[in-house]
């Protein structure tokens, strides 16, 4: 098959987190997620305008019934589009966060992408999707 | 901060896994995903029509010089979208290819999802974005 030809994106990202309040206080109050569902040490869905950003704690979603159970420890990465007209200005707003961005790097395209961590120390990325073409 | 604003989607999820060849296999030769970049016992890197997925070995990732370091251990989740009128041909085609599927589930809105494993065990879902509405 060609996987094009049926789904255009991933639209469940799921990242690991056991302490969830403190999530929450970084996606929806200094990122600005919109809170799709919230249930206390359990999961935090947020929604983006194109899909959805997972957060579950491990030690339940492991132990999930009913669906199949899922589960990471560990840093993981992932990145968020952005255009490279608002590249400088997320980086203000980061900034005024006091989000500290702990790297930057120019891409052999002549792009930049800067790299920040979450509470749970997951590694979190702007990148302009020109990178990749 | 809003962040959309400022970004619509997560454009690179990361996979952790140490088969390599295996993973190719699967994502490349049965999902039929483009195929970016290859750097054997390293990295495979895949392009979506909108977003890259990047698999990683974690032995390697976790180590990596200049870039921030990045690592998972587990049984992780990602979803692709699927439009609903194409839900049971990509379901055919995962058949077709000896593509187990593990679980298919009924959601609140009536739409439906259903999910299979990669060769490392991550769990993979085909799902129709309305289910997020």
């Amino acid at each position: 098959m060609k996987i094009d030809n049926f789904s255009t994106q991933i639209f469940e990202t799921c990242l690991y987190s056991r302490d969830l309040e403190a999530a929450k206080s970084f996606y929806v109050d200094k990122l600005g997620f919109t809170l799709y569902t919230y249930v206390p040490e359990t999961l935090l869905f947020l929604k983006m305008k194109s899909g959805m950003l997972l957060i579950f704690n491990p030690d339940k979603s492991k132990n999930k019934e009913g669906l199949p159970p899922h589960f990471a420890e560990g840093k993981q990465h992932i990145a968020f589009n952005i255009d490279e007209e608002k590249y400088e200005k997320v980086k203000e707003e980061l900034k005024n966060e006091d989000i500290e961005i702990i790297h930057e790097e120019t891409w052999p395209t002549g792009s930049k992408s800067f790299y920040f961590e979450d509470p749970e120390g997951h590694v979190l990325e702007f990148v302009p999707a020109s990178v990749w073409d």
